[in-house]
C-alpha cells in the first residue's frame, strides 16, 4: 500500500462530508467497526471525536492502530481507506474539536452539551482507494 | 452488545442494498477495513465474496473474527454493526454466490468472469445499532 502523502483527489474526497467507518482491535484481538464522522487536518492526520465513555478509548490505549474506510457520498464505489495510529488521545475541552466536525457535517456545533469527548488524531501510515483510477470491491 | 436473533427492522436494513465497510485483522494485530458488497442470507449469516488473490483471506485463515458496519444508503446516521466470524471460507464455483450479490446490488450478473472468487459467510456474534430508537454516531 501507498505511504503519504496522499494525492490531491484524495485529500478533496477525505475533505468532502463523507461518511466513513473506523476500525480499533479489542484486546482480545476481535476487530470492531463503528460509523463516525471524521475531519483531515491542514497537516494531514484525520481528527476522530469520541463520547468520553466509549469503550473505544480503552481499546485505543492498549493499541492505537486503526483503519478507516471513507465512502464517497457521491458514489460508494468510490472509497479509500487509510490504515494508521492514534498515538494521542486529547479532552476536547469546549467541545471545540466535537464542533468543527459537526460543522462540516451539519452546518451546527454539536448539540449534545452535556458529555464530555475525547479528541484522536490518525497519523497516515498507508493508503488504498478504489474507484478512481482503477480497482474494484472485492 | 445484543445477540442475535437482530429485530425485524434490522433485518430489513440488512436486507436492502446497502453499503457496508469489512474490518479484519492482520497477524501483527493491525486493523485492516475495506469498503464490501454483502448479502443476508435466510439462515441469518452475512455473506462476503472476495478475489481469490485478497490478502485478506489469509487474514481470515488465521483469524476468523470480523467485523461489518453497514449504513444505509437512505440516511448514514442509521447504521448497524455485527461482530462476528467467518469459519468457513469456499470457493466460488462458477461464481454463482458472487452474481447472486451482484444482481443485489446491481441488477446484473459479475461482470468480471476471469478471476475466480471465496465465499465466506459471517455467523453473527453480536450487533449494535444506530439511529434506529436512539443512539448516536461518537
Amino acid at each position: 500500500m501507498p505511504k503519504p502523502p496522499l494525492p490531491r483527489h484524495l485529500v478533496e474526497l477525505l475533505g468532502a462530508a463523507n461518511p466513513a467507518v473506523l476500525a480499533t482491535v479489542r484486546p482480545d484481538g476481535q476487530p470492531v467497526t463503528v460509523a463516525t464522522w471524521y475531519l483531515i487536518e491542514d497537516d494531514g492526520r484525520i481528527l476522530v471525536n469520541m463520547d468520553k465513555g466509549r469503550r473505544r478509548l480503552d481499546y485505543l490505549r492498549q493499541d492505537p492502530r486503526v483503519s478507516l474506510t471513507v465512502l464517497s457520498h457521491e458514489s460508494w464505489g468510490t472509497h479509500v481507506t487509510v490504515q494508521g495510529r492514534i498515538d494521542e488521545l486529547v479532552p476536547d475541552r469546549d467541545l471545540a474539536d466535537i464542533d468543527r466536525v459537526a460543522m462540516h457535517y451539519t452546518g451546527k456545533p454539536y448539540p449534545v452539551r452535556h458529555r464530555g469527548r475525547v479528541s484522536g488524531w490518525i497519523d497516515i501510515g498507508f493508503w488504498h482507494a478504489w474507484g478512481i483510477g482503477g480497482g474494484n470491491r472485492g
